[in-house]
């Protein structure tokens, strides 16, 4: 049994539709028994899976019952037939599921340039139905959507109000690209919190900016990342305004703040997980490109992975994040060492921030700006031998 | 003896200073026999070497005489010490070449952070200047600004107008950045046409872009990087405008489009030379961030170092590039093999393409993007282990 208190009326199944060569689960069903409010945080690129349109519709319309996943095939790239596959996958989970067009959203993740077997999509939902949802067959939904992550990613938040509780439970699965599997970010958060869909969308990119988005392991943005949150309001607690509203949004960062740092300590080749603390920036935007500058930053990871306190590659990732600041008064640590002062480095215990990095699983670099009060963390891997060898020695 | 043209009235004069550990020669002088026009493209790090301002300082005043460089220390984040250090090496520069006040650069490269050795600074200046200047003696300079690089990087352009001859000469060294060297990308380009300084701005501004602008090695961005171009008229001809100018650009293209190639070429770790091609961009700012994008990727070089022709990867670089185009009108070359057109995988020769990036040290990538008339060119290397080790095995 699962350790995570799942929101009330959300259910899910997950099958072996044929669709991984492997022969793993790989297509999943998560359904609300009520119409949910919906929110979304689709991929940038200009390539797009087919899929994103879908869910983009099926957020148009009001009443959101759930989401079909599949992973093996990313259906992207795929043209007018990986539309209509697309179009046709929600359609079959609608059916099955007895419920509305346009209430469900579709995920997809694998190789891309390769259109999915419509067939065994199907046939895989027909059986994710007949064979009966349940609460804990959302975490089977999270182990079917894996492609290369090494761990299942899920968490779990609750908060109180007015004598209630509601549940928050997110899955997810990492953003390594791993040929012939161009992985993806897929995230999917559920609550049975009450909030308007508009409410929800405010609060929704809010928390995706400060988590997913500050999550880096190389610096690509895949075809099909998404990030969608359900709030069927099954737990009675109203959460559109005031402090409800403030305490559904702190939950969902928890939930997607840990998942985050799961796809950054399971990026590819990881040997650590490393958090990028930036405080007294101009604004929010800053804080989060300084991190997230010196968290892509190869020269960086690489330095993390030879357990080397390298504050000039920090200082120049910073130097040309675009944040605004007074080299003058910068200050870098590694750790419990502070190595960088007022834009001079600073006479340090080298051997102890070396052991330092050596001897953390989880390391941090904090950088103080003094240019404001904002503040930001992002999350990285260190950059290994096994990365390359990941990325470049799956073929020939 | 050379194979390169020295263009008139320029001498150079390289020694060993003492600033590299290894006694290797570390300080050059390069001096122009008349005053010249010269401008310059500097790094945009907000943490900039304290020799920066001196150079843009010595490009404000008219008569530019010549550059001093020095490697082993960037003279970086090293604050007011490192300012005065950076201002009196140039007085010493022009003290010994009995030169105006603010007549000369002053390049550095190397450690970021560690105060140079102003007194080895200063003699190495008196040396340089007492073994004597020669045209010869530039390319001794050039070797002499070499921290990480393994091959010197020298080119030479000619043209012809009214009967006279104009020369070219360019020396740069490579941008990768090994600590405890934080490399730097530095580029002196020496021409005896005679253009005035702010028609040469433009004239600069324009090749740099087009040329060190599109090359990429890590992605970072150091505290020294510059390119600095200076024009003595020693020829006679007049490049200022019309047909002489365009022979003009079109020569420091040249030379500065296989400095950049040699950079590329020589990246840490590098077994290929990658020359990603994108045509048919809706303006050049398109083109050539759709060409960095790609060449930037991290999945893109390790697949390359991998011989694996997966146009995933670089379609999903293109579509996050920022880069206006349609997907369904795009095409993707590698080498001669076409992999993808109209926004789909193309059946094609797998085998030959694993082939063409087997055998060849020089590789290209072609995008088309169907989108407009402007093209540009990007050149790389591949990611390989040497990669990491080189950046992550250097110390403890």
């Amino acid at each position: 049994m699962s350790e995570h208190l799942i929101p009330l009326d959300f259910r899910g199944s997950a099958v072996r539709a044929g669709l991984k060569p492997s022969g793993a689960p790989d297509l999943g069903l998560i359904v609300s028994s009520a119409p949910c409010s919906a929110a979304g945080v689709f991929t940038r690129n200009r390539f797009k899976g087919e899929n994103i349109a879908v869910c983009k519709s099926a957020l148009r319309h009001a009443a959101v019952r759930g989401l079909v996943v599949h992973a093996g095939q990313a259906n992207a790239c795929t043209g007018h037939d990986g539309r209509a596959i697309a179009r046709r996958t929600a359609e079959a989970a609608e059916g099955a599921m007895d419920s509305a067009a346009h209430s469900f959203l579709v995920g997809s993740t694998g190789v891309i340039g390769v259109l999915p077997d419509f067939a065994r999509i199907e046939s895989g939902i027909r059986a994710a139905a007949a064979q009966g949802l349940s609460p804990a067959g959302i975490l089977d939904v999270g182990r079917a959507m894996m492609t290369t992550d090494t761990r299942q990613k899920t968490a779990s938040a609750t908060f109180r109000a007015r004598g209630r509780q509601a549940r928050i439970l997110g899955i997810a699965k990492g953003s390594g690209m791993i040929h012939p599997n161009m992985g993806t970010m897929l995230a999917y958060v559920m609550t049975d919190a009450a909030i308007p869909a508009p409410a929800l969308e405010g609060v929704w990119r809010e928390v995706v900016d400060e988590t997913f988005n500050c999550v880096t392991v190389d610096g690509d943005t895949s075809t099909s990342d998404m990030a969608v949150v359900f709030a069927n309001g099954a737990s009675g607690i109203e959460s559109g305004e005031g402090m409800e509203r403030d305490q559904l949004r702190d939950g969902l960062r928890e939930v997607c703040r840990e998942l985050a740092r799961a796809i950054a300590s399971d990026g590819e080749g990881a040997t650590r997980l490393v958090t990028v603390r930036v405080s007294g920036a101009r604004d929010a935007r800053d804080a989060r490109r300084a991190g997230r500058a010196i968290a892509t930053s190869n020269l960086v990871k690489t330095a993390i992975f030879g357990h080397d306190p390298n504050w000039g590659r920090i200082a120049c990732a910073l130097g040309y994040s675009g944040a605004r600041f007074r080299p003058q008064r910068v200050r870098i640590a590694i750790g419990p060492v502070e190595v960088f002062r007022d834009g001079l480095a600073l006479s340090h215990d080298r051997p102890a921030a070396i052991a330092y990095l050596r001897e953390n699983h989880e390391v941090e670099i904090t950088v103080a700006l003094h240019a404001g009060e904002a503040n930001a963390e992002c999350w990285t891997c260190d950059f290994s031998y096994d990365y390359v060898r990941i990325n470049a020695e799956y073929t020939t």
